[in-house]
């Protein structure tokens, strides 16, 4: 961390500042400039606890050099991380694709879909039987019997279970049913239940946030880290920009940006960032082509009888053609995905 | 609502359309344009459910015409709501003045910021006992103790208690120490936390998100209030914006846009908004001048000795001044407020 | 479009607000709800002009139904538009690639690019000459005697010339040099600069505005189609959001919904939008993925030495390893590109 | 200036950045830091020109501690400037009220406009002759016939002028016209239309962009007065975020960051921020007690028959009554107004 101090600031209080910084166990580097003095600070800034250097006299600003995360960094492991989740591994050299209708509604229907997503070459299905809406009048998810059909479904199918927790009871009643959980956007800051995900050992599929800067999403999935479940896939939704034809504007950037700054693995969401079916076919080849290492795909088996976000849900028939265009990109950019037909 | 068909859509596929709506007994109009056919429908919109309209054949898409929040728009009370928070009216003509420290830090530290707050004038002692941290490694709050220190603190002066609440556990702590819950920015629309002070009736300060619209906010405080606690008084505290030079950037207008679509009152915190103290008198200021019914200030008896956000609080004689101002301006336009001195 | 009146609004207001729409020539729809009525309006909503029908007593608001744009439509034009730069088509099956440094800044530097792009397969050459810069104290460009330097480069290895014009004088200039003008995303709203290369035939690659919505982007386009020039080419850049980690976010889904409301092809900038060399070729793979036209990537000949933008150009070794992987994802989604080596 | 240098830069790396920078006339001050170097440049940064130290090896990021406007900024000039308009100042103790209708439409219209706006007490009348417009369908204004007419109420009142300039063309034809030009939002960063105000000596009200950072906007106010024009006063109206229940969103905290960074005058647009009449009183009200140096605001005699932006000009009487508040909230804060009746 830099400290710079103000132009007119005087002799005694770039000494104080020194002082303080050293008293913490930090050292110090002071640099005259013409204009102004800058104070290096050297050492683990977390030293520094909350101390409000920003309010001592002469000061002007601090100026952060490193990231305030640890765990999820690549500075502290350099390789990327492959979470396995009960035998399929994301990060990988395999592409993870993810799976399913918006909300489970009821056993045909979530049945239908799983043999479709599994089919089509899909290692999860997903499902909400928590949702979380904008509004109190909307569906809100059929809980604990949404969660048993989807035991039922992967019984009957093979596939992994991943599906949305909302609350510290929903991680206690899904812990039984579901093989990953799911922390869905607007709980990217809801660092209880972080924490409490954390105290779990099951693999988290863990959103970002609609406004959530990638240093506060890494920041964020420390709480989950620090609890001790290093097992953490990102998936990027869209964040909220100035932009009205899409839902959310899918931030395609954060893929490479978050293999520049972490080990974790991620993948996307174009459903819930395009907000309609006609885009999200574009968008996973993109995501594919960039590097993610999946996909979480909404496919309902009839989108026009879907109870939620009917607009963003794909047929089974778009859905396994989107599979077969993803083995073929992985293989140019050295990556692997079986196409089921 | 209306529902715009594609320009190439068939009549077949409009009448198809306007059977679905009317079989769930809502009525339709239908108007063709030169390019484009319209279909209004006429009835309580909550009856359509989630029924995919948008992707029946031959639809370009829905227009909401209608706000979809019920209880806390103006259509359905239109006269402003006065909350009455223990004897202390917000809403009403007098302005409701909050203050105290970012973090309840220490016994000296509390009492010495609430016998400042009081003689300034402030009704309310605000104080974090619960802190969200964007990171885990900074200070998160002396919980349980620190409410035991705020309702001391209220013996001491007779000002009421607000405090955040960030989860299910602290809700059933706080409600034995405050008078009113605050739910902060990241938990807008945590929706099992607006659930649980919707069954409490105690009174709710509830802050926007930093990426909320006022229609999803204000949808959100309908998550407390469909619980039967109506006692909601909004705070607008910056939304993000790409302008860094401030932490947020307050928006202003929401004031006057809430007054406009809501009965709930609103007041504002230019702390978390500006996150510099410098700037807080000013937005103090305007704040009250467009119209807010109060503001949330942070206090700190020693700034540079806070143990969080310490950029952003007041000292205590910069926070009387403001009162002073806050008394004179409350005059110009109706409304009242009573400095302390 | 649709007039929603007021919950309030008056029998006489309704036939006040039909009586002057009927009066401009255009019909009229009323749909009489529950709780509000709605005017739809009937024909060409250009006959409206300007006449200020949301100030007229007893309504709220208007909801525009259609675009306002309409040469640029897909209303207007079903079928793409393939536009021909002096042989090379861009929109058709074969994928446009212009490439070169952000300034021209000597003969070697521009000659050495224009040798790699073309080397590697780029039909285009592009380079500064006028630059538009945040502050009046860095590099502005060798205008006049930059286009020369590119007239040259055309001349030595057959590539076609894009280069940005920035005011009516530069058009002048430019128009003797390139073969296609560039409207760079800060004059994306210069409206008199639009309409002076709207009264050329030139070919013009049009960038969107950091801030310019989808909708107004097309619009501005419509200020070149509307002085007779149809040749317009949109290029995404990214737009600004709250996320710092890249200098724009790259809008990937501006792919699919241009290709979804207009005629005109779209290629992207990559370079821009991520601000750093190394996201590039992930950015660049997404782009061709997601459907777009072809790319306009930076590439210096030695980056470090370049004099304005340098982290985000690339060396000409990564721009030929990128273009060997366009060749190949190219393939996979039915496009074409020959890689040169 | 700093010099971020990677985790694993060597040695050689450092020594070879430290000798770059001294070789520019510049001094280096190098802090070995646990985890990384860091290198402070010393002296006018400006001397870097735009060598591009982030490509070098070993260099992790440069981070900016000083800002690079100079003559805006209040490092250059440290006390608030006041400009002179043919005898009005702004920025001094009094605040500056322009005022009038969005365009120049009719001799009548203007006339009655400056009237009004006269009698109430403000000092310059607005009016667009040159409009910039999204759609190139709209009305594009008088151009000098609305100018002449501008001068022409003038001459009826002693109303100082205030218009807007979209190219060099218009410059020339207005400078004959008008007492202070005004520079729009879309033209923020038209740095030959900025050069071209900036070679002439008239004040400039610059508007900021929609999306133009502070530091973009006090650098591009550094293109007008790097050709010696330092008579700018500078214009918040308002920047784009997510939110649509206004046109944009009123950026209030921009007047005390402006107030603590430039000596430059700022005044408020209420009326393009909101883009609805309703919420400008409140605004502009809000603005005033914020700290800012004037208000220009969109009155039209008849909002109702206005060519454009009808939706937020004031009639006569609510723009009276809104100068009286001005007053009286003038005198609160330490400024002065005339309300005029």
């Amino acid at each position: 961390m830099v400290i710079v101090m103000r132009p007119d600031s005087k002799e005694s209080e770039i000494q104080e500042v020194a002082k303080v910084v050293s008293s913490l166990g930090l050292g110090v580097h002071i640099s005259q400039g013409t204009e102004r003095t800058i104070i290096g600070i050297i050492g683990d800034k977390r030293k520094l606890g909350d101390v409000p250097l920003e309010l001592m006299s002469g000061v002007e600003k601090l100026v952060h050099i490193a990231e305030s995360y640890k765990l999820s960094s690549k500075t502290f492991k350099p390789n990327p991380s492959v979470i396995d989740v009960n035998g399929v591994k994301i990060g990988g050299k395999e592409l993870a694709i993810m799976a399913g209708p918006c909300a489970v509604e009821s056993r045909e229907q979530i049945l239908e879909a799983a043999k479709a997503v599994k089919k089509a070459g899909a290692q999860f299905l997903r499902g909400g039987a928590f949702k979380p809406r904008t509004s109190p009048y909307s569906f809100q998810g059929l809980e604990e019997e949404g969660l048993k059909l989807l035991k039922e479904a992967k019984e009957a199918t093979g596939l992994l279970i991943v599906s949305e927790v909302t609350s510290e009871r929903a991680v206690e009643i899904a812990s039984k049913y579901v093989d990953m959980f799911q922390i869905g956007a607007r709980n990217v800051q809801n660092f209880q239940l972080l924490r409490e995900v954390g105290r779990s050992k099951k693999p988290v599929l863990f959103k970002r946030g609609v406004a959530t800067t990638i240093n506060e999403w890494l920041n964020a999935a420390e709480y989950i880290m620090s609890e001790g479940n290093y097992n953490v896939v990102l998936c990027e939704r869209g964040i909220r920009t100035f932009e009205t034809a899409t839902r959310n504007t899918l931030d395609i950037s954060a893929i490479p940006v978050v293999k520049s700054l972490s080990h974790l693995p991620i993948i996307v969401d174009p459903s819930h960032a395009a907000g309609k079916s006609i885009y999200i076919s574009a968008l996973s080849k993109a995501a594919i082509a960039a590097g993610a290492d999946g996909l979480i795909v909404e496919v309902h088996p009839q989108p026009k009888m879907a109870l939620s976000d009917a607009a963003q849900q794909l047929p089974p028939d778009e859905f396994s053609r989107l599979c077969k265009d993803i083995e073929d990109i992985a293989k140019i950019i050295g990556r692997e995905f079986k196409y089921g037909g």
